[in-house]
């Protein structure tokens, strides 16, 4: 199956499209209480989703909490998603937005869950706790780790911008994650699109690693300010991720490609 | 029902104990494959546990990790032993170990899944994406946020030592709870038992605020140091977990009350 870098670029080829549209049923769509239904019922969401957007996209990026949300039935209906996009669609990568980490055996058994029982092809996680309570997904060379470095939201800055060494923390973890933790080659950053200067400025300290995009959109950031300062050399090294504004659409076909095109005049501006 | 620290403070009086029993199945404990069967016998080890156990402890702690892992018929056993823990012992406070954070609703989703869904009385979060991100936690009054702050694992050194303005970042963590994140009282912290200085400096920084201390035993920390460092001055202000330590045990009941009274062996040496 090869990595999981070689994986979305030979997607990101096959579509070219940068976009990766967030599997993320939103609170108020009520699914029923029964476990059975709710499984069902998000299921259904979930493929409709897919059906009407799998043209468009580099990746699909399922948030766990809207899932958990639901109880043991809305993890149901993500079993039956993943089973469902490795039927259908086994040439678009998935990344289980899971934001964890936890230590030793613990940690272990998170990768059992996101990997081996859901199969996911890559997931989000929280450098909080160092490198080694991320070993058992680090070393998975066939996976991705994305590494959560500087988020889209305000309260970021509480620990992301505290200065360490002359610079702001988020760097120093850019670097470490870099230089470091991606000896396997096989990390990714998340950099929210809110910051343009921060996303130029981890461009430079990383090269061409992969950066998960989250924050265009509703949450104030502009594609061409992303696209600037964030692709790589090779025109590529951003997955960019709209939830809300495709799967609230009436029309989720026209909102993906729409956004798909956007993402890639922008990158033919540059 | 009170606070979380008033549930808490109540249970350490009526069962004299400060030992908390993590509820981690081991991944070596197989439960079958079929969800309904998985279900069924990982309650029923839960159950077996908690009736054995529940005399000697403060707190019940269920690790999610280990749930997951067994996909959605772990987390239909999590469901039912979180019922059962409700109705069986509704004085015993129960923390789920979760190690969280997200943003916006996604925050708000995991908060509605761990403490609506699930009942959680307390749940573990991350620090690092910032005060805003646990709003939707933070702002429950009469539940425990339990923030990750200094952790027990070798690695954690990697960004909770960095030094910002000239002390290890794990200690702004803990001021930054304790004179802001903790408006409503509602916060502890994690503090590893490996470092019983550490512990110690925690103590000196935040006065009074409860610490979920794990590492005691397998992972090297000892009663002594922990007591003598992390005891606040009205001799509680610590729950001690202990998981496999208790759960592996041949005789459980015997386990764990052994461990509640070498506890409070400690707590008289003082």
């Amino acid at each position: 199956m090869g990595t999981f870098s070689e994986r979305l670029s030979a997607r990101m080829e096959e579509s070219g499209s940068l976009l990766c549209v967030g599997l993320d049923p939103a609170p108020d769509l009520v699914f029923g209480d029964e476990t059975g239904r709710v499984r069902d019922a998000l299921f259904e969401w979930g493929r409709q989703v897919i059906s009407q957007t799998h043209r468009f996209v580099c990746a699909f990026k399922p948030n766990l909490a809207f899932y958990e949300a639901r109880g043991s039935g809305g993890i149901a209906a993500l079993e039956r998603i993943m089973e469902y996009l490795g039927s259908e669609h086994p040439g678009i990568p998935v990344i289980g937005d899971a934001k964890r980490a936890d230590i030793g055996t613990t940690s272990e058994a998170y990768a059992v869950f996101l990997f081996d029982r859901l199969g996911f092809d890559a997931v989000t996680l929280s450098p909080w706790l160092g490198r080694d309570a991320l070993r058992p997904f680090l070393d998975r060379r066939e996976r991705g780790c994305v590494i959560l470095c500087r988020t889209s939201n305000p309260g970021a800055d509480d620990l992301q911008a505290l200065e360490v060494g002359g610079k702001p923390l988020w760097q120093r973890v850019a670097r470490m994650v870099a230089e470091e933790w991606n000896s396997l080659g096989n990390c990714l950053l998340v950099i929210g699109a809110t910051r343009p200067r921060d996303l130029r400025t981890a461009r430079r300290l990383v090269g061409d690693m992969t950066f998960l995009v989250p924050g265009v959109g509703p949450q104030g950031g502009t594609l061409d300010g992303v696209l600037e300062a964030g692709l790589n050399p090779h025109g590529k090294g951003l997955v960019i991720n709209s939830s809300r504004g495709v799967t609230t659409s009436s029309d989720m076909a026209r909102a993906a490609g729409q956004m798909a095109a956007a993402i890639n005049t922008a990158r033919g501006n540059r």
